[in-house]
Parts: C-alpha cells; structure tokens; sequence
C-alpha cells in the first residue's frame, strides 16, 4: 500500500453532502469544504507556494485554519503548525529549525507572525490576502502516499530547545483508523474540538472526521459554557479533552446532564485526578482515558469502553495495530513493576526534524516515550509520571530545562532550576529557583525578562532565590529536591 | 508498516469477554476463541503443520472452522478454502495447483477430501482427531507481516480452469478498514453469517469481526426462516446476503419487519433486480448494495446509506483508499458510457498463484475486472453485466469453459457451449448445447457424467443437441446466440 486518494478529495466525491464543520451558526458541507480549499490551494500556487516546501501557519482557531490545512495538502505542502501562544523569540527559533519557505498568518497574529521573521528569509502571507483561485484540482495532489511527510510538529525538548516530530500522511491514517477501531465509528458523529489546532489533539480531530466523514464541531477557544451548550445543540458525540478541561466543564454544568447521544469524552493529557473520575463516573459520562503524545500521533493507548469503571484511572491498552512495553535496565519488567513505557505501532514518528542524534528514543521500532508507568497484571497501562521533569499545565507540555535555559540567558544568573507545584485550574504549574550574581535582581525583572522568550504558560508562577541549587556528584540538577526542605 | 499483532491476538488482549461467536445456543467470548485456537494451532504443530505451509480446509461452516482459521493464521500457515460442494475431481485439481501440504477435513466430508488427494502427497487431517496442545502462543505467529500471503482461494477462471487468488494480510486488513469507513463500526454490531466460509464472503467476515471486536453470528447453512429468527433473537445487526438468499428470506418473513436496531442487509454477488430492491424500500430494510469479488478481497464498490433510495440500483463508489474507473479501448470514458469496471486499492490481489500470464488483468496497479457498467454524472457505478458469461447461481460464480470442457471429455461429444437462462430461485441457471458424434448419448447420460466431475450447482439444467454450434469466422464460439433461434 503506497498511495491512496487525498482525504478530502475522496470523502468530498463520496459523500459529498455531509456536513463536514459547524463553526457557529455556520455549516459547511463537505463540498463546500473542497472548493473552498480547493480555490485556497490555487491561490496559494499563485503565491509560489509549493509542493514539498515546509509552510507553517500561525492562525486562530477556525474555519481558516481548517481550510489553510487542506490547501497544503492539496498542494502536498509539509505543513508546520506554530502555537500562537509563544514568543516571537520561540516561533522564529520553530520557523527557522524547520526551514520554512512560507509563513500563513490572520489578521489576529499578524503582528506576532512580522516580528518572528524578522532576519528570516521566510516569506509571510496573511490569509485573508491570498486571492482565491478557481476550485479545479488540476496540478494538485489527488493522490497522497502514506510514507509522504505530512507534519513537522514541535514539542519541547528535554534538553530546552523545541524538537520538530515529523509525521508521514501514514502516521495520522493510522491513529484514525486505530481510534475507530477503539471508539466505533457511527456516520452521525459530531466531534468538538475546542483543543488548538496547532496541537497533535486538535489536527487529528480535523484529519478523522475528513477520513471518517463525520462533522468537526469547532470552537475558537475553550470556554466550558459555550462547550456544554454546545455538546446540547449541535448534537456532539466526542469531545476532547484534558483535566484541567474536564474540571471546569463539570463546574459549569453543575446538577445538569449530558444528552444521551453523547457517548465519547476523550481526555488525554496526563494522568486525570481520581475525584474528577469519580465525579464524572456519578454523572455516568463516558470518559475514555489516553495516553499520546505527538511522537505517536495522538492517543496510542486508550481504555476501551468496558473498562472504563473497572479500571478507574488506567490509561487502557495499546490501541489495535500497536504495542505496549514497560522497560526497565533494558528488560522488559513483570505486572505492577514500574519502568519506562516504550510503544511500537504505526502511528509512532519516524524522528525528529534535522535531529539525527535523537536516535536512541527508536530502538529496534519502539519509541521510548520516556513516561513512567506500569502494566497490571491483565495488561492495562497506569501512568505514574510523565517524562522526567515534564510539566502538564492545562493540556500544555512544559519542559523545565527551557525555562532554566531562559533564565540562565539573563546577566545576573547563575544556575537556574525548575520544577512544578500542583494547581487547582491548570493541574500543575513551572516555579523557577535560582542564584543570583552578587548583583542584585528582582523577581519581577525575571519576569518581564522571561516573558519576552517565553510564552505566559511557561513563566514561573514564583521564582525563589536560593545560595545554591541542589546538584548530584556528577553536578547534575536533582529537580526533584528543588523546594525541599533540607 | 510492515508488521503488527496477530489479529485474534491482539483481540484477546484488549477485549477478552466480548463475545466472538454465537452459533445455535453457544457463544465463545474472544478469550474461549484465542485459548482453543492457540490450542489447536499447538495440536496442528504436532502433527507437522508450519509456518509456510499451505493447508486447505474442506469443512463444513461452523466454529470448528473459524478455529481451523485461526489455529492457522497462529501457525503462519498459507490458509486455502475449499468449496465443498466441489466434486473429488475438481477439489484435486486446487489441491495440487495450490501445492497443498495438509488438508483438514471433518467428519462431514472426510469422504470426499479421501479421494479428492488419492494420488496426491497431500497429508490428511480430521480435525476431531487433532489433539489439541497447551494454550501457549510460544513458537507461535503473534505478529503478523501485512504483506505475507494469508489466503489462496480458487475462483473459476474464464479459461475453464480455476484460479488461485492471492491475498495478504494486508489485503483482508485493508478491507476490513474500508468496509468499516463505510458502513460504521459500532461495538455492539452482531454480523450474521450465513454464507460459506471458504468463500470470501464469509471468510470476510469472520476476519473483519476479529479485528472490530464485534461478534459473527454463525449459520451452518442458509435457512431463510433460520436467519430471520436469528435476526430477531440474536440481536443481529449486519447480515450478507446475494439476492438469492435475500428474496426468499422476504418471501419467509411475510408481512414482518425487521427490528430497528438491524441496520445493515449487505448485498453482493451481482446486479440486484429491481422488484427486490422496491419491496426491501417498502419494508425500510437498509439495503447496501456492493460490487466485490476473490480478487478484491470481497466488496470494494458500496453504496453508502444516504444514496440507499436515490440511487437504486447503484453498486456505489469506491470504498475510502481505492479507486474505480470505466475503460473503453484503452480510455477512459464518459458519464454514462458503458466500459470495462477497472479497479484500484489496496484490498487487490497481487496476483494469482503459479499464473505469471494473467498479468494482463493489473496493469499500472489497476485490476482489470473483465465486468461492464458505467458510472452516472455523479460518479455512482452500475454494473451491467459481471464477467463476460459468467453465471452467478445463488451467489456461487459459474464460467461456462469450465461446464464446456468437462462436455469435451467425454468421448461423444464433437463440441459443447454453455449460457444461462435466468431462473426463479437462484438468478440464472447453466444450459448446455452439444454436437454428439454419430454414435448416441443421451442427457441423462451427460449429466451423470458431469456429476463425477462438477459440483452439483454447476450441472447444466438442460442439455440441448444441436447439429453445430454458433462460431464465428475465427471459430470462436458466439455463447450470446446459443438457443437463439435463426
């Protein structure tokens, strides 16, 4: 299996008349949805965009974004989603690491978009300006091939640079056809994604729903009450989600109920609070709960329905076409041992984008996920921690080595460390410790110091000052003694 | 992606208390299925069966031979189903095309399957006198590679000669994931299965409902009352059917109706006549009428359910990866211009076993289906006539060469050609026309002869003797002007 008919170009031809995106009081068919991206991809073409060139988007949530993502793959352009959450700084290291020839932007990030390229030699074009051309798919990519690289998605890296995970038009037809094979697969369904759609959560909604042919439901934002209204009147089935989601969903609710039709809360992002469980498991909402990432794609292990009240607070079992392993000191370890969880399957990642080096998280087909975990005895995944050090604030990946590498740029610092405190809304927060230079420095000036590298999520919520940081006899930072007392 | 978890495997792991099969009063959950075929697949080692081999199985449809299926696919074993309602004659032929190492057969046709390998080296098994082994998988196929060979099943050739189609894993996967983007996945989906599980009808479903995690509702036989009960009581919700089978389960149910929840009457083997179709609308039975055959891994054309009604009589699009077109003399051709159905997608064979020379039916990875239709301005297909004279009998395909060439080998026949007449019950019905030599032969006494060498479905309903047959210049046989009257 090489090649198979590009995903809208087929769902378009086959079913034609479906609803594809409600976006407000807005609808659009499937039809609508191809000649609107078709028109975009030749207006793009126009614009010199290419086949193969590596364009990135910093665009609202919506309709646009959604239409900008089938474009490129009309035009079988690598398409490299930007968080519009970050810095200037942070996006020009993203657009240059991945070589971008063309930036798309909105109106909304225009400004943001301007200054990330500043001594690039990326050329900017604000979606509204792109003149639509004809809707002919002449000269387009009616045909993709699975091993064609669909995605350079970054996420930050252990070692505070951001790793662009590259993923083939294979990697995403596999997580959604190894999702249905979990969650079933009614013609009827409505998905509703007020996840970003820069994140591996919010792309997959879009890309399955075109493979399935089923509506995406789309919210610009997260706002809980629009989101619970919306699950009532647009008559949604799947919502994804994350705990700290998930939570001020359940607030807003209060003593109402979700309709019956709605059969698939999908929550991923780190291990979810049991009293969040339990709540939900009263209010009989169905949660599935995953475990992913975007080296894999989106959710690899997911609980399947029958589970969901036995095996409270386990993230399931390796989805159909792939695996699931608990490594420790190289060896596979027994039920209940804790270790590193490795998965094998093919939605999981090739590499990352121009990081050879990388190589050792891939061993023999298994990706080492570097998350902690344990299997039971019938095989169901319990997640301990996340990878070493990671933070999860509110759906968001923090890694603490960026925020110390931030740190350590400022003049009057000179070791820097990071950790988390637990938080009701965000699940955890990044508090900073550092030493300073016999020069003073305030905590404030950190602040507005950092926030120009960093975007708001990651900045420390306090930054401690301390003589010294607690290091190992190799002088490694010991994170995890950070804020103990001693 | 080259590999993944054995399919029964795989579904153990993840889903071991759903129910796999009903048959009469039974069930097996997909743990009882797994611990039995793993069984049996140790039970087949003992007695010599590997990886590699090719095993037919001439059994009779019911559990014994989806745990032969599985027990197989444990082993690795190149599975090759034969139809037993072949002759000894014609059964051997397949088993030594095939290269058979072993045949399992049952009590029910241990007979036949004795003489069908006289003067073979093929090994016989009964399945009841295998004993089984532990329920381990070690030494055993856990994963799978999606292109190693799984099947080889005999369809009848248009050369008079059956053919052995080759199918991957991947073919049978692939097809299984087209169906479901089609028709829906739900977890509770029951498949009734009625139809002979050596042939890719029911073989298919047997693999599809493995990897949904569905359950197959088995029937040793098609019994229309049977089915509609089953129906009923058995909470079906899928059933296949040709239009045989599905005219007199009509005819059985009166002025009964299905209930709500079956939601799927899948339909193949060939154009469906009008009056069926009408009365299933009247009855609001969801009819999904496919276009599909060995080659394709069974269907790979569908009607999806909002074009039921105002597409009547359609066989649909493409399913979701492949592809179709309608050729004429090389091209392609217009809206509504009848051609040659052409194919494409990854659920087609790559060939058909020891026939290097059928490559002319795959060209440029197009499979040349030899059967007519055309498609409508909006891209529906309708066949018009299957295979140039091919018979479809109850679903059972039937080429006039091979009736034509069994005539030819009795000693008093000069020339023999084969046509259909349509009939009632099955569809169409094979006759026969024959130049005698001087000496005398009567019908009664062809039609023993034929009955040592051709499966009772294939004997010809009449023999007629006709001083010469209608050939054209190039003494090539005109079947279209058999039995008109000049």
């Amino acid at each position: 299996m090489e090649t198979m008919p590009n995903w809208l170009h087929k769902r378009a031809y086959m079913t034609p008349d479906r609803i594809a995106i409600v976006e407000n009081q807005n609808e659009w068919t499937y039809r609508d949805l191809q000649r609107s991206s078709l028109r975009m991809a030749n207006g793009l073409k126009k614009r010199g965009v290419r086949k193969g060139h590596h364009v990135g988007f910093l665009m609202a949530n919506g309709i646009e974004t959604v239409l900008c993502l089938h474009a490129l793959m009309y035009i079988g352009a690598v398409i490299v989603p930007l968080n519009f959450r970050l810095t200037s700084a942070e996006l020009r290291y993203q657009i240059t690491d991945a070589e971008l020839s063309f930036l798309i932007t909105d109106t909304t990030y225009i400004g943001k978009a301007t200054e990330a390229i500043i001594e690039t030699e990326v050329s900017l074009l604000t979606w509204d300006r792109v003149e639509p051309g004809e809707d002919l798919s002449e000269g387009l990519q009616t045909t993709i091939a699975l091993n064609q690289l669909h995605t350079i998605m970054y996420t930050s890296g252990t070692t505070g640079k951001p790793k662009g995970v590259m993923l083939t038009y294979g990697n995403h037809w596999w997580s959604a056809i190894s999702s249905s094979l979990n969650l079933g697969l009614d013609v009827s369904d409505r998905w509703l994604s007020a996840v970003p759609m820069y994140h591996m959560s919010g792309l997959s909604i879009l890309l399955r729903s075109v493979i399935y042919g089923i509506t995406t439901v789309v919210h610009s934002h997260f706002d809980p009450k629009a989101v619970n209204e919306s699950i009532h009147k647009d008559g949604v089935t799947i919502v994804s989600v994350v705990s700290a989601m998930l939570k001020r969903m359940l607030d807003e609710l209060g003593s109402a109920h979700y309709p019956e039709t709605f059969r698939c809360m999908l929550l991923g992002g780190g291990p979810a609070p049991y009293p969040l469980l339990s709540t939900c498991q009263e209010k009989q909402i169905p949660v599935y709960q995953t475990f992913g990432m975007t080296e894999t794609a989106s959710q690899i292990v997911t609980l399947s329905p029958e589970y969901m009240l036995s095996k409270q607070g386990s993230a399931g079992k390796a989805l159909f076409p792939s695996e699931l392993r608990i490594m420790e000191d190289g060896k596979e370890v027994e039920a209940f041992q804790h270790g590193e969880i490795i998965v094998k399957g093919p939605t999981i990642t090739s590499g990352y984008y121009n990081l050879e080096n990388e190589g050792d998280s891939f061993i023999n087909g298994w990706f080492h996920t570097g998350d902690q975990g344990y299997l039971d005895d019938e095989g169901f995944l319990f997640v301990l921690d996340r990878r070493k050090d990671l933070i999860i604030s509110g759906g968001e990946n923090i890694y603490p080595a960026e925020i110390e590498a931030a740190l350590l740029d400022h003049e009057n610092i000179l070791d820097a460390g990071v950790t988390s405190i637990r938080e009701e809304e965000w699940g955890e927060v990044p508090v900073a410790y550092v030493v300073r230079k016999a020069e003073h420095v305030s905590e404030q000036e950190l602040l507005t110091f950092l926030s120009e590298r960093l975007a708001r999520y990651k900045l420390p919520k306090r930054i401690t000052f301390l003589d010294e940081l607690p290091r190992n006899g190799a002088n490694k930072l010991q994170r995890r003694l950070l804020g103990v007392k001693r």
